[in-house]
């Protein structure tokens, strides 16, 4: 299958990450590329830089879905994916979702590690949208910024396993998951250094898109997703425009 | 006061229909004024309607708030509006947020009164986002479209005294939420046709826009509705980039 | 429009406090009054003294409501505001969801500053029957008692300032809520001193009353507030008595 | 142990009704007896009523509790409970917890079985302050004010084994709760008719009622049932007002 | 009546203690006996305990129950009381149910106090099991082994003392339940020295199941609880294979 | 990797089912082989086979997991997957809950279809112990038994055509879960039928494990799933008895 990562930030450093770390855990026959956001911001962060965002990943999957079987949405944020899904004929998963529904099947109590500089309250977001406060250990925001954790990755990862231990000894975590797109390929290096799982919402979202291509998903005609129909708009690139012409 | 009612969806005649009740019920020291989006579609129904909308309305709010006091969002939706709570320094209001918690003021049991044509995942996605579930008693949609509602408002009205008095009768209801632009200025016709209150959330939000402002609201410098600092951006307009430089 | 704030209180510099916040910022054409219980205790603060409340309230809506349209139950409490609304031909608000449902729009963790010498559990239990409990990020008691408040205002304020600024820190609160009648007026004046938006419930009230007078209120003659009918009943006085006969 | 069922209904038949249950259900050892409100209505259905009943009842608490060890109230409500358990240095038990409450143990799925005539809010608050609505199957209204199930008990049943079945059938009840003081005596009548538990409410009151004795229940001097303390206060029957002095 | 306490941990002397505490609380009508549990482990703390125990209880309750009117289950524990409730044609009680269902009417926050060694996680289960989780004030574990508890009852209670003062104290509980067999006959003694109620589990098992058996509580034979029926199966004992056959 | 499917039932054709199914969906790489429970009841449908085979599939794993990296539980329970998780040094998913969470993310509203004969109850005890009641459309049970099924799957899959439709257009279901190892390979066959998508729970538990196995999932050392330590036991199989030794 052709698995497509799309990437809503502006960094293709970001997207090189992702598609590394696709190719890394996906199956031998599935083929993974993946395209980076063309307006926004560098990193989406916060709500207004989500709702910007939300239309240009709606501007990107226009453009790019065609050849695709299934599509990963290469944020940690929750709000512009179900956009997503209801316009791309497509299985779509966010990274956020596949991350915590992981951690719910190994673990009762997930705490959600995330990048420093970001506001708690984008995580805080996720946990009320996919409903998930019951089974919250904590959030702990990394001491670094987004740009200090990709320059200096050696330092991220003592961090991280700080944070990791702190959440399992003072919140009674069972789960560690990494919310957000720069931790890309490090779950594998830092689950020996702690006590309990660590999620990479990656591998879940590449296993799911799987699964749901190996299952024979459809595209919903009745329901929450289904495709919007035609109606009077202006101001959108052909590519969009046609999603409702 | 000078309140400002921002339409994200296409449709001047919308507009016009806001500020005419907001002018009606709001104090006579507040005055009322609104603009309409300048891209996306005519009127938002679906999740991807909402996600490019997300994007023009950050982008009008940019271009016009700057000579008043508070905004009130014109769309019977809730996504985006913690967007504009996050960037912009007044006081924002959207008109599903006003309209269900006064609802919860006036009844124990809600009945969400929805535009024909409208998917009803969106007035689902509404109860989500508030956390109302708890309080609703149903979602009842209109058998008629935007269009026709706008094009016979006495037809509408039949068909709204006849679903809401159904669901008082079948599903309990306590009170009436008339969710959606269109039905400005109907809530006062209707309130004596029908046996529990009707509300209409832009008077709502009106009252709570002045409560606001006579009770001295300042922007938030932090929590979760800080404004985004600065950061690397490309596509944006001056008005909309000036946010993020 | 003719606005009661029915104090279930004894004491009536606390009514007069709130008449005079409320004509501060209610509208120019919109005229307040006050009354204060004439049996109960002088500052309901438990379950015991709000359950003798509750019949005073009642016996003093009977008497007073006549000339009136719209009254706000002057105390930061809930459990009797629901039999005002279905007694009273009104529309009638409670300064706690008047304070909690506007919390809701500024925030999304809310913190309650309450009155030293009050049980805890008062406000447990407001969060609990407006079931705001997701959208709580604490609830902070001042060291203080009523009295001490009322007869030292200066103290007070910067006593709050201080749980207000602990409330944002460490209980990650968005905006705060200042919980009682005693707190009248105080809003304006700590607003600038505070990085999160203070609630005054008694603004919200006046500016939901007036929303819903304007938008055509009628009382309920079905569902959960439609009024009590007649039934035997003994030892009320005639006032009360009469609508139950 | 000596057992008081306080009835804040004014009407002494439910009284007797009442005490005759508890004392067929009562250990050999207990000693079971009753009193009537001496204020308020005949039989509280609205939440007018049960405002007014809660100050009767506090009123008649104060005067009746002291030779006893624990008191049950008489009626299938649940605001007024709280604050007798406040007042009382006794252990103080509802009809609707002990019946919702056993319920909670015997099926998964409940439905109560309210009375004619009643407001179907007062069932749907009682579901709100237990914290038991994903416990809830339905809640269904016999056809028969309470006045016409007191006169004719043989008809009542006949209906309560009627709604019980659709109960059973439609709703996927597990068990039924007989909400009210005049069902009491009907559960071991009707239990061989129906195909799951009946619950009686008033015989699981007097079993936790006599465990809290047997297991040296003590009156909380913390918490949220410490008793209120001295207050200025007015209107109040000496006995009461000596919980306030 | 003829009550039977099941244990499904391996140790006669809890057996023994449960069953001094049963005739204690008991009626004085009321035959209290106990059996303990064939295979499984000693005292049953984790969940795969917990899998093999319920297999052992229903193989012991096929065996045992026939000359009895009641069960309780002598664990606090949940998991497998469904399957008890289901096999079992009396009414079944289980500890964890009978204390957390009174601590929700003796408080509005409850603090478990579990046994030391125990993983929080059982005690986790059991909150989330019972849709207790509103409710919950702590979780606080002595620290002490069920083997030293048992060894040395003044130090556990002198331990449980100090524990239960912090519950008050730093996390508001208004009610402390005893979350174990072996803390059986405790209540009665600590009770004069914590300053809120203290729960035996156990006591109000006693009491739910004399007021199931005189109100005449009846087996299911639809819903939730009705016996299982035929099946085939194999290397069940006889006495628990006649239930599937 | 080396893939165990475990099946609590004791049934070797449903076994063989689910292997072939592992087998089509899974990665090029992935082995997968499975056994039967060789103690228990032919098909788990109720809550005291489910105890029963609790025991069984202990057991089974203490004797079979050695040569493996994942377990995938081959039943549409959850109880006893849990303790699974707990015992087995390898990452365990169930069924219900790789179902489950698989229709969190393709829809909002979703509908389990459940065998017929089966108890409703197994099901609603899905629903509560993974807390997705908030995101049930309903539950549709087949007219048909497990062995009927098995034998005429033509007519099952025309029965779930209809089921599935009406759970589309009367409960407002986005997605359809097929709840039960006996639907193994179903879901490829029924999707080009049914306007929503459709989830085979044992693809998604398939992606799932290979996810985990690929991100590097390590067996907690700490939290919820860590191993039972050593513990006086009887009556168990020495590759069971090892595990509490």
């Amino acid at each position: 299958m052709r698995l497509l990562i799309a990437n809503p930030n502006m960094t293709s450093a970001m997207t090189d990450l992702m598609v590394d770390e696709g190719r890394q855990v996906c199956r031998s026959q599935t083929e993974v590329s993946g395209y980076t956001a063309e307006f926004g911001v560098s990193y989406i962060a916060t709500r207004s830089e989500m709702a910007i965002a939300g239309h240009a990943l709606l501007d990107g999957l226009a453009r790019h879905h065609e050849h695709y079987d299934a599509v990963i949405i290469g944020a940690f944020c929750h709000g512009f994916v179900d956009a997503a899904k209801e316009l791309t004929p497509l299985p779509v998963i966010g990274l956020a979702e596949a991350g915590m529904r992981a951690a719910q099947v190994f673990g009762k109590r997930i705490t959600i590690i995330g990048i420093g500089g970001h506001d708690r309250g984008a995580n805080q977001d996720i946990v009320r949208e996919l409903q998930v406060g019951d089974h919250m250990a904590s959030i702990r925001i990394l001491p670094l910024s987004g740009t200090e954790l990709t320059a200096d990755q050696g330092r991220a990862e003592t961090e991280i396993v700080k944070l990791g231990k702190l959440a399992v000894t003072e919140d009674h975590a069972d789960t560690l998951v990494l919310a957000g797109a720069a931790f890309s390929g490090m779950a594998t290096r830092l689950a020996p250094q702690l006590p309990v799982p660590v999620i990479s919402p990656l591998a879940f979202a590449v296993g799911m898109a799987e699964a749901a291509f190996a299952s024979g998903w459809r595209k919903a005609s009745e329901g929450t997703y289904k495709a919007p129909g035609a109606k009077p708009n202006k101001g959108l690139t052909p590519e969009l425009s046609r999603f409702f012409n």
